[in-house]
Formats: structure tokens, sequence, C-alpha cells
């Protein structure tokens, strides 16, 4: 058994944390407040309490990170008290956040300086692919540093993609989330259009499902637009980020999108509209309230 | 057995005719320039050669037709010498071929003044569904009418789907293919970024393949997109055909659809750069030109 550490604990690293505490491994654990990580630290007996990013580095062989935002990764790893001021040369630092290529790749820079190797390790699956391990993970960055801390990944996830060198995960994985915002809009407009026209949506949804349109993204969401439930599994504001992101690096390569553009403006709009909290389906409300429907089945 | 018409023999209509003839049905075929129907009715014992459209009526207890065009099925159905000269009150139309709802409700109208009854019935499942009597039919008009001629339609498909009144399954049809467009593009979209940005085409589609972004259409057209197959089982230019419909459809009853407007402004794109006739998954070569990649596999 290793001596990792985890920083982060929202609704995803919590049980990222939790499955490699339950694999036996002692957990150094820092979150942001350190509210959670004092919490989860007091309930699990391989874990061990923080103060900061420094202290929860310092005996680690391997440091997972998961946070929200490029701005937030940076500050604790690069940060005062952060996680280059506590590991030592050899140290692994995998950061699971979904953050901007540009920015991780800086960042495994600097860390490369004092020694310390560095993994984009960005991961899909939300709140239930967390908490059932079956996360998976899309790696960028030397792939002997992967293969050496990939036993490490196995107790979060099911499926490891090595994409090639640093941030080459974050590419993948902004790539996924790009096609799968795009795809919700697919659904919403083309729903809509249905609604409106005077077909049953629960019909419409069917006839989609079987066929060439049919996929995880329409087995997923479907059910809980009919249902009008748009509770969160992957909010509007944070799918709304990641579009963001995947533009900055498409404008960065100088490549145009517009389909995403138009995608990226939608989002916009729901959040102006007071859905960004709601899960990602909401997207659909704005294009309703235009059209005068709701694609709901038959009460 | 019954006697039948099938009007229209190109690629989907002549499958469609001679699964109907294998079935035992006499079916009176005619075709525009009549060449192909002469061609089919010497080979098959049951068929028998129309000169016109209103000829191929006169015995017909239910006609059928599949033809390219809004303009064409007007024609054939109430122009001179068609379906409306010759077939007897009672008679059942159903017409497969994809145009617009407006003109299908009109010509609905027409066939009724003379106690002909109509049905839209456009299918789904392309040359190959058409070959193997798996298309799947979406119907709009009266639903008794469709009950009675329900038995004509199961030699030609697998699944059936009764979508309400006059011009629904064509609301129905324009909206599937309205999503798989958009589909295409956030296909395209986030496979030429991730290309451009170093991660390997194959590896991109293994991971959305195993992701929410799964698809039937990344399914279908992911393989032919990396052996760089653009070959047609559907053209870009026939699908840029139905996304005007069913932006028309919608700007008819005041549904604003952005990104299907997008989608629609780069089918054109594809077309004015030569990709009219392949595949419509040769759309994604416009934006492989902006990006300077190719999605292709490792050779």
């Amino acid at each position: 058994m290793a001596n990792l550490a985890f920083l982060g604990l929202g609704i995803m690293g919590t049980p990222m944390a939790r499955n490699l505490l339950r694999a036996g491994h002692r957990v150094a654990l820092w979150s942001h407040g350190t509210e959670k990580a004092r919490k989860l630290a007091s309930k699990e007996p391989n874990a061990v309490f923080a103060e900061t990013p420094r202290a929860a580095a310092a005996e680690a062989d391997c440091i997972f990170l998961c946070v929200g935002t490029s701005e937030m990764s940076e500050l604790v790893l690069t940060g005062p008290g952060g996680v280059i001021e506590g590991a030592r040369p050899g140290t692994v630092v995998a950061d699971a956040s979904t953050v901007a290529p540009t920015t991780s790749r800086a960042i495994g820079q600097r860390l490369a300086e004092r020694g310390i190797h560095f993994l984009d390790a960005p991961c899909t699956g939300s709140k239930p692919g967390a908490e059932g391990a079956t996360l998976t993970f899309m790696v960028g960055g030397d792939e002997a540093v992967f293969d050496r801390v990939r036993p490490f990944f196995e107790p979060m996830g099911k499926q490891f993609y090595y994409c090639g060198g640093p941030g080459m995960g974050l590419e993948a994985k902004l790539t996924q989330n790009l096609t799968l915002a795009n795809m919700m809009l697919a659904f919403n407009e083309g729903m809509v259009l249905a609604t409106r026209a005077g077909v049953e949506p629960s019909l419409m949804v069917e006839i989609l499902s079987n066929s060439a349109a049919r996929s995880g993204l329409l087995a997923f969401k479907a059910p809980y637009v009919l249902k009008r439930d748009f509770g969160t599994n992957f909010s509007t504001k944070w799918m709304a980020k990641d579009v963001g992101m995947a533009l900055d690096s498409a404008r960065e390569k100088g490549v145009p999108l517009p389909l995403t553009g138009v995608t990226f403006q939608m989002f916009q709009a729901a959040i102006a509209e007071g859905y960004g909290d709601e899960d990602m389906c909401s997207t659909i409300k704005v294009l309703e309230d235009w059209a005068g429907v709701k694609v709901a089945q038959k009460s």
C-alpha cells in the first residue's frame, strides 16, 4: 500500500478519495477551507488530515487533485503553501480536474523544474461514476510515469486512456464534452420542433432511440426532460465552462467551430435565464420558451 | 394478395417495390422516364408495367410512392396523367417520399376531394434498410386508413410508427434527419479539434464510443471517415434538402433553431466545395481544410 494524497473534495473528489482509502492506501486529505478534509479524515481509518496542499504533499508518492477551475488548480499546485513547496523530487502529481490545457502544461513545466512529475488526468462519468469507481480517465504526460502510477488510478475507475504528451488528456476530455454539448443542443432543437409540430414527445424519443440518432446522451437525458426533472447530474454552468475552454483551445489553434460557437451561446442563454445550476438538459427550456411548448410526456 | 402500385424506382423505391412483389402482391410499376419500371417489370412475374401514374393507379387498392422532391410528388399524384386521374374513390395513396409537410397536406386535401385516402409515410434506413426490408416508417393521416393498409407496408419494413394527423409522419422524419445532421456536425467539430490538438483520431473515436457521446451515427460513420471513404450511403445534398425542409417547417411555426441554422450552412459549404454527391460525412472535409488536418486512422 502506498502513501497518496488527494486534494479537493467536491462531488467528484470525495468519492474518488474514499475509493483510494478503501483500497487500503494511506491518503493525506486536503480541501479548500479544510472542513471537508477534516470530516472525511475523521471517518476513514487510513486517512490523514492535512492543513495545506504542501503538508498533504510531504509524504506522498502520488498526489491526486480534483478542483473546479484552472485558477484553483494553479493555486493548489504552484501557489504559496502549494504542492510545489512540499513534494519531493520524483513524486507524481495527477490532476483529475478539467482545466485549460495551456494552464495545465504551464503547471507541469513549473513542477518539472523541481523534479516533480505531472500528468493531466481528467475523468468522465459524473457523480455515479465517481461513487461506483467506473470513471474513465484520459491521461496526458510521460507514458512511463503513467504506467508507474496506473495501479493508484485503478480503485477509482474502469477505463484508462493514455492520450499522448502534456495536456493531451485534457484535449480529449474537452473534445468529448464539446461533442456532448452539441449533441444536447441537437436533441433540444429536434424535440422542440417535433413537439411544436404536434408529434407526441415520448413517441419522438422512441423513434429517435430506434434510429441512427440513438445515443448515450439521449438514453440518459430524454427521460429526465420528459419527466421535467432538471435536477443536476452535470450542470449547465459547468458544461458551459468546458465548452468555453474547448473554444479557447480551438481559437489558440486557429480552428473555426461554428456549431460549437452557437452551442456555447445557447448555454450562455440558459445561464442568463437562470438555469446555470440545473442539469445541462435544462438548456431545452430556452427553446421551449421561444416555441411556446413543453417537451413533456403525457400525464 | 392485393393489387398494388409503386411509383418511383430510385435507390429506395426499387428494392421496396421488389419486396412487395416477392411478398406475392401484384404491383403496377411506374418510374420517371419509364425505363426502370420497364426493366423491373420484365424481371418480376407479379409486376405490370405502367406507362403513366394514372395507368398504374387504375386497378390498385393501395398506391405507394417514393420520389425525390416535393415538386415530383405533387406532379405524380395531382399533375396531368397523375394518380388523381386514375385512382378510384376509396383507394389509399401512401407517399414514402421525404417532402415538405405543407406540400404533403395540400396533396392529401386534393386527393380527398376525389374520395382518395392519403398517408404521408416517409421512411428511414437508407439503401440497406430498403434492400433488407428493415425500414422504419413514420406515418401521418387517418389512423383507421393506416391500419387497413399496414399489411402492405410489412414486406418493406420492420418498424411502423403512427405519428398523428396529415403531415405528422413527415414532421417526425424531418426531426430525425435534423437531429442526425446536427449530430454529424457535432462529430465533425469534435474530431477535427482533437486531431488538430494531436490526439490520435482512432483513439478519440474509441473514447467517444465508450462515453455518453456514443451514438448510432458515430458507430456508422466514424469508420468511413477514418478510412477516408466518402462513398454515398446518404448524400450531403439530400441531407441538406431535408435540413432545409425542417428549417422551413420551423420557420412556418415561428420556432428559432440556431444550431440547425449553422448546420444547414455547413452543409451548403460542403456542397459549394464539391461534396454534394458524396456521403454526408464528407462535410468534415470543410472543417479539415480550415484546420489543416485529416481525421484519418494511422496507416
